[in-house]
């Protein structure tokens, strides 16, 4: 019987340009900041070991260490058993272990290794990566950001209505106003899938009462006046937030009361997943690990997935024996 | 016969979201701030009478009307009237009578103006936007910003010369480094465009002793630390500058001693063209005729030029009377 409160995160601890050096300093820093957390820290034993041995003895029993396949060093890592680290990560949370998965790693490997693992909902091809960015006006949602790089209308048409369920959901937006990035508000400008995707999204049953709030461009995920998603191919929602987290990093966020973590959910599988920058610092990974564990808190993928695909429908497009825990639930 | 150090520009008083006045406001800023401009301002004549009226006698000399067909208010104007702007002040550069362009109207109507009237030089395809952001570590060249939204490899190998070329004429910068943008370094990320042109741009004969940095992110273009020129597809390019602008404008510059204008000019066309923004603010207009001026009298078009073309080769695409003329030289 585990206590209210308590949030399980599988921690992919050979994930990120540093790891597992900079995870096994971002669980422990998220170890220490929230006592109702645990961590199954899945990879190296000997890295899973640095988090227990810094941890006081009464932390201890909240640190699980799950063995992954790796090389001594970080620099012999090869791709598959750096990515077997995030497939054993989201197999926890599969099985009923975990509440949520946070890895720094691949995004690739790891919106693979989530379809697989935990299914897609059904209607979503590839899943989003959702990130939220702090502007003058408030908080905005940004999706996709490095999932998709070569997406269809309908995939955005999907990730339009994800990003405003999110927005109503964790951000608590009445209505939210989604919007689609591009380069000018012309007729004609941007290339042919912006062209062609207004009309798809101006014909779209929005969730939460959501509506499309037309086409917006780079300043405007700065100011964040017309809208509270933004819908963007993943190649160009990528370098935009990472432009951005960047600036704001050295110059302070344009609105000090809200400073998102710099990690990203991926919407549209069945579980909690948060994906971290390869660059992530021990603090990053500390907040995604933070986020990670608020999501699930508040159930807030169920949530979207109940807006999304109603409370009804079949949990996801692959069979599983326990449609609740596919949906993300716990 | 001219004074040494003058500078003509032609200006498009129908570009941009709030023209003619925000133009109007602009040139007269600019009229006021530089006694060896001469403008050229071509629309509505009373928008150039309005300049003129706020100008003292000796200095209305220095700014002539040129009439262009318009309707009586910027909501009525259609798209060919507000586009006969952009071209009827291209055609002044082409005919000798103005050493540069500046205008705030649609990019698309500029770059086809552009091409046709001054000539594409020889390999341009398509010109690249070229924009100046600041960094934590001096000045960035980032292009294309809004040309070409859809370029292929080829397009983007001569972006990365004609950045490359204007790094080194204009900044000064000796053996510029030339990154190319995407979301990811590790082999395999990116869309197909992204994995396919590493290796053309590492096989790149780049002018100025230049050589190819590798694949940068987001977060490069505000850190400034890899690369002195970013090579992007026009689509991302765009957004992430009208990012990073509206976030400096907002925070402050990571570089106080590196505010370039917020105007690109378009590099591959026998002239000096310089574009602002729609939402050009009267400054920002005025900084864009001053980096026109700029440009112009440091004869950076004609450099460039001579180092993506050679000096002997012939100056465009098109026949031209004037060679010299039609690269950019004045």
């Amino acid at each position: 019987m585990r206590e209210p409160g308590t949030a399980r995160i599988a921690v992919d601890l050979l994930g990120g340009d540093q790891a597992p050096a900079v995870v096994v300093d971002g669980a422990l820093r998220a170890c220490q900041a929230d006592p109702a957390l645990q961590l199954l820290l899945v990879g190296p034993v000997e890295a899973a070991d640095a988090v227990l041995a810094a941890l006081g003895p009464a932390d201890r029993g909240r640190v699980c260490a799950v063995a992954a396949p790796t090389g001594p060093h970080a620099q012999d890592r090869d791709v598959s058993s750096v990515e077997s680290g995030v497939r054993s990560a989201v197999l926890a949370v599969a099985q009923g272990l975990a509440d949520a998965v946070v890895s720094a790693g691949n995004t690739g490997a790891t919106v693979t290794s989530a379809a697989l693992g935990l299914g897609r909902w059904p209607g979503v091809r590839r899943p989003a990566l959702t990130a939220v960015l702090p502007t003058a006006a408030g908080r905005i949602v940004l999706l996709d950001v490095g999932s998709s790089v070569d997406p269809d209308e309908t995939t955005l048409a999907m990730h339009a209505r994800l990003g405003a369920a999110y927005a109503s959901v964790v951000h608590g937006v009445a209505a939210p106003r989604v919007g689609l990035l591009t380069i000018g508000t012309e007729r004609g400008k941007g290339d042919r899938l912006r062209r062609a995707v207004p009309a798809v999204l101006a014909a779209l049953d929005l969730p939460a009462g959501g509506s499309y709030a037309g086409l917006v461009e780079g300043n405007d995920v700065v100011t964040g006046a017309p809208a509270d998603v933004v819908v963007a191919d993943g190649f160009t929602g990528n370098v935009l937030l990472k432009g951005l987290e960047t600036a704001y990093a050295l110059l302070g966020a344009p609105n000090p009361g809200e400073v998102p973590p710099r990690a990203a959910v991926l919407l549209g599988v069945g579980g909690t997943v948060v994906v971290c920058h390869g660059a992530a610092s021990g603090a990053d990974i500390a907040a995604g690990i933070g986020f990670a564990a608020a999501l699930h808190r508040r159930a807030a993928v169920p949530a979207i997935a109940d807006l999304i695909i109603g409370p009804e429908a079949p949990a996801t497009d692959r069979k599983t024996p326990d449609p609740q825990s596919a949906r993300g639930g716990s």
